[in-house]
């Protein structure tokens, strides 16, 4: 996606060498024409597989599965991080968030992720794999089927998407970068 | 709003007697239709304001923020719960959770909130109006102009909202809650 590269090297900034900060649009301020591009390529990708449900993690993920409930005429669920007492019975897993360096436990309730879902995740990045991993373990938990899964960017170089691929999960990364550091021109999309 | 209160009767419940759960379709699962409703009737009271931005606070308030922000046509800004090293200057200021009762520290970067920016705050909901005033907060150390704040469910009885209209803003709860049990149906709403 040349617009979205553009976006990412024109309004994005890498903090210590492996850190991409895309504050401006994704993450932190929200910009709604661009996420609902990104929303669109995964409704393409994805719009013949019967998605019942979006299902990302909170909080970065919440406005793209918003936005892609819209396009796929679906509810969109997030799996909340740290299992309050006010959730009903929930399916929860661990991960390791890679930005704080700490274990955090997510969890869903078990009424809104059943066997009949046939689900799509999403989210902003893919790094490691551990967020994503933890959601498809949710999925597995519930007996529903994880159709696809959807991101906007990958850094490919820590390795998550690679191994999502070699498992057999149908990636959608609308953006890999495969290096980069601290000069945001110096930053290498795969493909490219 | 007979719509929405139907919504809230039919589809939530309420917990320990003040806490209520519309989990379904608010703030874990997401209707995307249902919030677009509520983003619409946001967008019929405050489009003659020139809003130029929509500011919530993750997570609940991200999804009806985005709506709000693509009906509006503007960008939309959540604030961060806890400050992180990644973030750019920023503004910060400490709100107390009621749900969780702990105070925490939110904030935003210095860069996306500035004092030519006319602010819509957005959240899903309003009890105490810590979390509100902790994102006026935020808008007044910006210079910004704050035109107004939707909710989209009050709790009367806690009586945030009534602080916030004695202090002159132009506060749009599209549901006022003035009194409630753990019997859904026991539920009372303002002016009906």
């Amino acid at each position: 996606m040349k617009w979205l590269e553009d976006e990412i090297k024109n309004r994005g900034k890498v903090i210590d060498g492996n850190i991409l900060k895309v504050n401006s649009f994704l993450n932190h301020q929200l910009d709604p024409v661009l996420l609902d591009k990104i929303s669109l390529l995964w409704y393409d990708h994805f719009n013949k597989k019967n998605v019942t449900k979006i299902l990302t993690i909170e909080s970065s993920g919440i406005a793209l599965a918003t936005l892609t409930a819209v396009r796929f005429k679906t509810n969109a669920l997030f799996a909340k991080k740290g299992c309050s007492a006010n959730l009903g019975e929930t399916y929860s897993t661990t991960i390791h968030s890679y930005t704080k360096d700490k274990d955090v436990e997510i969890c869903v309730e078990k009424a809104y992720l059943t066997k009949n879902d046939r689900i799509l995740i999403v989210d902003d990045f893919l790094a490691t794999g551990s967020a994503i991993y933890g959601l498809i373990d949710l999925v597995n938990q519930s007996g529903a089927t994880l159709v696809g899964i959807g991101v906007a960017i990958e850094k490919g170089f820590q390795g998550g998407g690679d191994k999502l691929r070699k498992d057999g999960y149908d990636l959608n990364s609308l953006e890999i970068i495969d290096a980069m550091d601290n000069d945001i021109s110096n930053i290498k999309f795969r493909n490219n």
